[in-house]
């Protein structure tokens, strides 16, 4: 069985759960401790499977091949198994799909990384000013972004990559204060996505390695 | 003709135009200057085409079809124009060739980009020690994560999106000043991939927007 390595409040893991559950995808969650012991993903063990340190990374079936970097998790996905697509099959539409998904991945993300935030306050930088500035501007691009596309999902009435990538950055601009009020078409979208089993089964709160409720 | 929104030493732009060469792609370069009067990528008309204020940004043919963020791009033009192909057919070397390009454009990139080290230096921030942290940490786990599938090139001895990230990446690495004798098989890479006309038609020096030299 394919194996997830996971942190459960990773948005970029929260992105290949939501995919395997959509897609009925039988796979084993290995949590990885981002901050316990000074973080698990920087332990030997965990370096030599992912020199980036980071999760998800997908282990196959097949003896030692692994995939890292959510993307192309997803991409490898989607060609193993095509059903139910996450992509639309218009060439047009899958780009503004993608596009969008990286929009979060490479215009929000990396910015709000633990690694960033503890190397800025490190330097004695305000973390969360900084959260605030990148993750706003992001948030309120997506909305612009994907005035095109929009129907019940981003891209029209199916759920594509961009949603995937879409209600977990929204989760992590709430954590870290951001304003949603100027983003209204995107929480009627996370409210349409979060009503799915799919993306409830993927959520933080469900994993393994979540802390228990108060 | 395909026009494509470019900056001469910007890495994502550097990568498209990559590809559009090596696939030999009728285009036209539309020069966008990210430092010149503030940046003309924060001017209405460009933020009306790319909310994100970044380029690359490829345009079609098709009236107002535009295309943003260089990974949705790559991958419209390996869908429409698949040969000479930039992904191995493998599936798990196509991931791992997707993997190496995510590992700069969401891992290294976002960390370099201008507007990051505006920001920092707009707080008094040292933002040079900055880039070479992140860049370095990248760049290294670029080296090492690659070792599993290197031949002439990042994966086996066919170029694909690894090496079109890998390139640009390298060129910055060096302008901010990092230590590149810990990543040589990365620039026995480089040497080859320099050596076509794709990689060179591409480079920053070669484009209609670099500055004379002196």
């Amino acid at each position: 069985m394919m194996k997830l390595y996971s942190y459960w409040r990773s948005t970029s893991s929260w992105r290949v759960r939501i995919a395997l559950h959509w897609k009925g995808i039988a796979h084993e969650i290995v949590p990885v401790h981002l901050l316990e012991g000074g973080g698990q993903q920087h332990q030997a063990d965990y370096l030599a499977r992912n020199p980036m340190a980071q999760v998800p990374l997908l282990e196959l079936d097949q003896d030692g091949q692994r995939i890292g970097q959510s993307m192309a998790i997803l991409a490898y996905l989607e060609e193993r198994f095509p059903e139910p697509a996450l992509l639309p099959g218009d060439p047009y539409l899958r780009a503004r799909a993608r596009q969008l998904a990286e929009l979060v991945v490479s215009g929000i993300q990396p910015l709000q990384n633990l690694s960033v935030t503890q190397y800025l306050d490190a330097q004695g930088q305000d973390s969360k000013a900084w959260l605030r500035h990148w993750v706003g501007r992001g948030i309120r691009a997506f909305e612009e972004t994907s005035r095109a596309t929009r129907g019940s999902f981003c891209v029209g009435d199916q759920v594509s990559w961009a949603d995937l990538c879409l209600i977990p950055q929204l989760y992590s601009a709430r954590r870290f204060g951001v304003d949603l009020s100027e983003v209204p078409a995107l929480l009627a979208i996370e409210e349409r996505c979060q009503a799915t089993e799919a993306f409830r089964r993927a959520g933080p709160d469900q994993q393994v390695d979540a802390p228990a409720p108060l």
